[in-house]
């Protein structure tokens, strides 16, 4: 039977301002990219938002981004590697604490931002940022855009596990990576052109390329992404259609699906 | 035999800016209270402070505060319960899950600056902040100097440790409680007459009240504070009259003495 | 011919977060309390606040605070007065100075928040603060509720002028003094209850008290508080209920009539 | 006779946090660069450090930098230039108006760390920020190491005025450019060869580039590094120097010689 994790990035306000829409998104989707305070976030938002992925039998990820909230973690920021992996440690550390006490484990892990984007592309820097995550926690799943700089990475500190999220919003060049946010076109807003590329996702396990090519996304995961409009919509959309072709949405961590 | 140990404040640096002489500190005293990045401290600086903590066999303690780097958590916020208790699991958690990995646990935490002198005379805060820290983890032990209010609230919550420290360079009143910081003379300045406290101390368990009179302090701990000029002299000189009575330095948590 | 003023906290967004409907209220008011990036607000938003503000011929008006981004400063904060003084004249120079450049300089100053509640009711502070906010620009207005401390203060300092605002969904006690948010009922939510005691001030310079009286409010100037849902519906009520009584809306620092 | 600016960047502590000898650096420089609270400086050390240039008539200088207090302002960040404009609007307007109020205006501004080497390398960058600069105060001098892409940018917005600053303890290539700190002794920590670099340029106007070659380098003014150790010993061997040769140091502001 078909079976897909969908994610989405939630808990990403902060103090009194709300992003996202992350109560009706929860009650959507099946694992949790939570924020930890960095690029958004604050402790109560945090113990919020994994005490309702307990209650709802979602999966709760650490989102982890550069330390810049007015930025939102989307400027590429100069730090050294090991002054960024104590960032990293920091931050999955803190939520990671905070979900034990609650009883509700952080499964999962991904990048936000532009860390997201530096560490998929600068094998350099994914080697000692993987290797910090595995060394904090084996056990954790690293989700990431397609990026054979973090499967390398992940490969080399003794097998820590990735998995492959598929950006139904997002362009691919024909290497598969994302083309960057910021040429006219890599953010697809149309919902309907979406979900026509979440049909073929979950028919094929292919997508097309901004040059009109077929590519193969060996994912098991979609991403909606939270801060959008009609963000609440589209994981309806995309839950209904998971359901109508006789499948299931099931957190990552629950995943009996192998890809393959 | 005399066994008691010797604590300060340390990794209280943030970024470039440096405070304390931590590593000279380090080797003499026997457990470090360490900043978690809300008042001070920053995750680079707690890692390398944990693993100096791990190499000199010294225990390492979370010290938690509020989050007001410029005001170095010596200012009071009204911050409502339940947000102050996600602010210092928060940091419970980042340090407490960064010294796992290393290898070091924590095996203690104080309240820092403001954040404890409210604890320690408010039960009303004192109850939901010591049972959060009890919940996250009830093999920890909390530092704080005389509180019944601290003690009660122990006791409340099952019974999470407590231990208390002694203060020499501080006035007490005659509730064995701290002389506000603002009051003149508050702060004991002169090496010579702290020493002479912590002679009265080791001897007799005691020590003088601002009013003259002699208290018990039932304490195993002494606190240098890592911020003083004459730091590292006062905790050398603490040491060695320890030593000079025939007793040893030992960290807090390998204490065998019991009070009695 | 009657002639008030209507006013709303602005600019009050961070980074990627939105709050209030700043655009729709602004057409509605005369005259903008801007954020200054302590307790919301950063430099671009406050840019195209002052921009906005100058298009819309709106007096554009200072909103200091603490340094709390988190809890929007709305937690109060033990910060010695020098140390306050330094604070408010730092975010005072900033927008000015932004506003100065955009041509359209700013007028009107007022505390926001926590900051704003300690002022009003402690001479003591209200004393140095108003005096550094003379000695910055004595051309400012203070904008307050209520206060005998701040008119005090002010007058002490040689006279810079204050302005009371009436807070049509606000509490009074006897005293005038506004009743404190956390009390129940001390905020009404009730747009329509709220009207009418818009009515009866524009009618009367009057306003009942929590107890029932009846006291004078000498105010020009009516606030909307802009984060509350709704505030764009009662900031069009008010200005049409202005207009039906024949009068018009006019930034405080063109009101042609005086009070009394 | 010769006349010579010797400037320090100066106010670079942060709420308890100190960093450099200010007092002592401040009775040996004409002018100081003052850290705006964005990469350190806070409006408590702003205030100060502006009462104390008045005092003892050294120019007052705004310098600022990125938002990023824990790296100091030494990391790039990729921040698109219209908010990076807002972000030096906002801290140039800071510390003037401080420094109006408290009658010794500013009168230089320079880029700090990172920011101050991303415009100094990419003209694109250059000419928003120095625009910007010139809109805020045309009268200002912006004082710079050598380079073309800031000196173009001013010639283009009007020709606010830039002063080249000579880095005594720095490299340069053969253009003229900073060589970058992270390249192996980019950076001179021997005070001796300091001097040496210091005399020659004094002399001749000229320092020896990396490769050997000497280069002109057309400046007024000699920066000494605060936060370096040897920092006071450094300006006063240079103010020495300067008077054994018969010169004086005097303000940027206040020169009268002229290049050329």
């Amino acid at each position: 039977m078909l079976e897909v994790d969908i994610n989405a990035d939630l808990g990403e306000g902060f103090g009194p301002w709300k992003m996202g829409e992350d109560e009706q998104l929860m009650q959507l989707i099946s694992s949790a990219n939570i924020a930890c305070g960095f690029h958004a976030g604050d402790p109560s938002i945090m113990r919020n938002t994994l005490l309702r992925a307990k209650e709802l039998g979602i999966d709760a990820g650490a989102h982890v981004g550069f330390p810049d909230l007015v930025g939102f973690g989307r400027r590429r920021m100069m730090i050294d590697p090991q002054t960024l992996c104590d960032l990293v440690l920091y931050q999955l550390a803190a939520i990671s604490g905070m979900a034990e006490m609650i009883g509700h484990p952080i499964r999962l892990m991904s990048f936000h931002g532009a860390l997201g984007n530096m560490i998929a592309e600068d094998e350099e820097l994914a080697t000692p940022l993987v290797a910090a995550v595995a060394a904090f926690n084996p056990e954790l799943v690293i989700k990431s855009s397609l990026s054979p700089c973090i499967r390398n990475a992940a490969a080399r500190c003794g097998g820590i596990k990735v998995e492959t999220v598929f950006h139904a919003d997002r362009e691919y060049d024909e290497q598969g990576l994302l083309v960057s946010r910021k040429l006219p076109g890599a953010v697809i807003h149309d919902n309907q052109k979406v979900m026509q590329r979440v049909s073929q996702f979950l028919h094929e396990g292919t997508a097309k390329t901004i040059a009109g090519n077929t590519i193969t996304i060996p994912a098991r995961s979609i991403l909606v992404h939270g801060d959008n409009a009609g963000a609440v919509e589209l994981a309806r959309a995309i839950r209904e259609e998971v359901i109508r072709l006789g499948g299931k949405v099931v957190p990552l961590s629950k995943l009996s699906s192998t890809l393959g």
